[in-house]
């Protein structure tokens, strides 16, 4: 099953449109887990298990692992997802780019050594640099668009022959990049009028959205302008909102109610 | 002593503006190499003793190790480099970017995990995603601008209010981006006419120029286009037609002959 196969069907299995971020920072997690010999991974797991059947993704961000070399508890996690919850898609966020050869590269630490079913990448470079990651059919490749961060649209928001560079970008990643039909774009929740253009742009094209919970993104916004016909289209991501619910030994349970919260809050609007 | 300061005391110790690319591919370094517990790093070993000499910075790509888990070869590489040749920056390319927290730990794995010189980092998601980077002082941050592929003007060359996106990134680098006298740029060399564009925009700020040997740049144009007016300003990277001169037993030696010759070429048009 390809990536957007296994997005549709959990979509609807699941009744949700949550993403779960693993962004687990050691010095963040519960105190009891510290000392453990994979720590991220044994965070990770509670929360696995309290939210594999409320979610459509589980998106671990790499910087968290690689930054204190924690890969192995990366790795750990992926194919726990894939044991327990093989409906549930794992997205790498990496924002990857680079020339063909290296990016080659990426996408063999995306897929290959993670086995992760999407990635998200950067546009910066073009087309050509995101070809090694395009090529793989079966796979989702993320676009940034419009980021979530409060700064985005230094660059994002530049006007280029009569609209922005983002809305462009959204053009360009729906159309020609599209040539396999496994793209999604980046657009965070903390700019939903902006992510309402980018709705009008791309069609049916999925959006992973950030920002919502710890960044302040507001949901009813975010579904009045990015739901497709069908009331789906949207992959809303939680991190810090969800897997730092609570600090004590109930933080699993209280990230399996935080997502059914936000489960709630998102098909009140759909 | 700070990157900017090394890079300035080994352009003068070295009589060298050349940066050795350390991407080794497991599937193309000679045989003998291949079934070494650690053999990238055998394979950068070699190359490193014979052109430590010759060059002003190493710059091993992250995807190389990453891809094929093998970061153990990457960190001993880099520590070998601090080891035998100190006064050698080491540029990690690894093309980051992301919301500040991410790109938190994106610099521990750059600075802290691999002790890395310099990184390089993407700007389209703005400033406040590179501050991170930014705010270590003593690190040398080079932001892409005009890169070394085919398709990097589809992006890069858009028009922005009158000038292309990628002189609005190198004015923003150059400018308030550089708050800590920190910054680099990328030019490819692929693109001279464009990279002496980005000289005149940015004034002394020096400049990674990937894209000779391999990727087919004019090194003639390049420092016609590229050098400040004390002789320098450009750290040219060569990887492939450098690190694969010979794939036999000879590689290191091969290496270091290719790089004298790459520094001889450069310096006759100096």
């Amino acid at each position: 099953m390809t990536f957007m196969e296994k997005l549709k069907a959990v979509w609807k299995s699941s009744n949700s449109l949550v993403c779960v971020g693993l962004d687990p920072d050691v010095a963040k997690i519960p105190e009891h887990l510290r000392s453990a010999e994979h720590p991220l991974f044994e965070f990770n797991k509670g929360i696995i298990d309290a939210t594999k059947d409320q979610v459509c993704a589980y998106k671990p961000q790499i910087a968290y692992y690689a930054g204190l070399n924690f890969d192995e508890d990366l790795l750990m996690t992926i194919r726990y997802i894939q044991e327990v919850a093989p409906q549930v898609p794992v997205i790498l966020d990496a924002k990857r780019a680079d020339i063909g050869a290296t990016s080659q590269m990426y996408a063999k630490e995306a897929f290959e050594r993670y086995q992760a079913d999407a990635v998200t990448v950067n546009p910066y470079m073009g087309m050509d640099a995101l070809k090694p990651f395009l090529d793989h059919a079966d796979k989702g490749v993320i676009v940034l668009c419009r980021t979530s961060n409060p700064g985005a649209k230094e660059i994002q928001e530049l006007t280029v022959e009569g609209e922005y560079l983002y809305q462009r970008v959204a053009r360009l990643v729906s159309g020609p990049w599209n040539y396999n039909n496994n793209t999604m774009l980046v657009a965070g929740a903390t700019f939903p009028a902006e992510l309402g253009q980018i709705r009008k742009i791309v069609g049916n094209t999925p959006l992973l959205v950030p920002g919502v919970g710890a960044q302040g993104g507001d949901v009813q916004a975010v579904l009045e302008n990015g739901l497709t016909e069908d009331k789906t289209g949207l992959v809303i991501n939680s991190s810090r909102g969800i897997i730092y619910a609570s600090s004590g030994k109930d933080f699993a349970e209280a990230a399996g109610e935080a997502t059914r919260k936000l489960n709630e809050q998102i098909n009140s609007f759909r």
